[in-house]
């Protein structure tokens, strides 16, 4: 398999995550965001990914390349394509918390975060910085609500799920806008007990080739 | 099974296309997101799904009353729950790409047309129907890229999927946006071919017991 994606989407950083646990083997292809107006928005990129979003996955099907995006449906191929170890718990109200906790953070969050959406702002002469505040501290607080019922060492339990890796990337960008975390210690726990595991230390932004200082 | 939701949420919508289509009885309780401030935000919704937002779905499970949020979830949900008649289709590349459409819609476009995004735009002075409009056009154009590779009579081949379950509300907030159709040709066909299903009909926006004129 072949992800396209950028150090810093915290899209591309879930799916690096869920390949890591689920041990699959994958090469990286750096798409720069903001480099020459952005490499998503090329031609070439967008016949993989008609959204000019990061990541796609690529992969062999049944013989043909195929390539597949947004980082939800990815999360969910990788589970039906690699069952084992598995990222969803078996328990279904527990697999339905889990996928509502990782929504909370890719449909609820990470929308009002994305680089063309702050783009734009700027452009409208809106202070991006605290339209993202705003949205990551309200979903960040929805997030931790969930997580009560739910958690155990992790988000939901005590194996890492897919709540883990939209909130680990998500607590990186919250950082970036300096959100006080003091009001989410529970995720914050959470978060140093991924921190220990190799496949979510690999999956780092800071530690992939594209990342910048 | 109840459902909590508001008349033109388009992330309710899908959920009582879903419904209908498997032929699951429910109750659907209205939820007014603007009268007398917004009954999302609360106490007792905020308890059920402390995103405050809609749709919440209340379900009997191993003898306990569960609250599930967030559309997509919900959606898994009910493919989990009560598999068939499928909303997903069997083979492996195409569950993907449905998914893949559905997250075009519910991460790609709805967020941006929220209510409570639109609202906070409006505060900050910024013209919410240009912004709304953007997102949506660009949306559509990479929905219905991604669409000419897997349409037969809908989205993914000939029956409906999760694709049109998300497609049609947007469509109809395209309209209420006054977004020109013209070009999305192929979409409309679709959404042609879906109006003419029960559970299409049964679950639009103006056949709620909430709809307003």
């Amino acid at each position: 398999m072949k992800l396209y994606g950028y150090w810093r989407s915290s899209a591309t950083w879930r799916v690096r995550i869920a390949l890591n646990f689920k041990d699959i083997p994958y090469e990286y292809i750096p798409v720069h965001l903001v480099r020459d107006g952005g490499e998503q928005l090329k031609d070439w990129y967008q016949t993989l990914n008609p959204s000019q979003q990061v990541p796609t996955l690529e992969v062999e099907l049944d013989g043909s390349t195929r390539h597949l995006g947004q980082s939800m449906a990815i999360l969910e191929f990788l589970e039906e394509f690699k069952a084992a170890p598995a990222m969803l718990p078996k328990d279904l109200y527990l697999r339905s918390r889990t996928r509502q906790l990782a929504e909370i953070v890719n449909s609820g969050i990470q929308p009002h975060q994305n680089l063309s959406v702050l783009n734009h702002l700027k452009a409208l002469k809106v202070d991006s910085n605290a339209w993202s505040r705003k949205w990551i501290s309200q979903g960040l607080v929805a997030f931790q609500t969930v997580v009560e019922e739910t958690a155990g060492t992790f988000s939901v339990g005590d194996s890492p799920t897919w709540a883990d890796a939209c909130l680990i990337p998500q607590l990186y960008n919250a950082r970036r806008f300096s959100i006080d975390l003091k009001p989410f210690e529970r995720l914050v726990e959470i978060e140093s007990v991924c921190a220990e595991l190799e496949c979510f230390k690999k999956a780092h932004a800071d530690a992939q080739p594209d990342a910048q200082p």
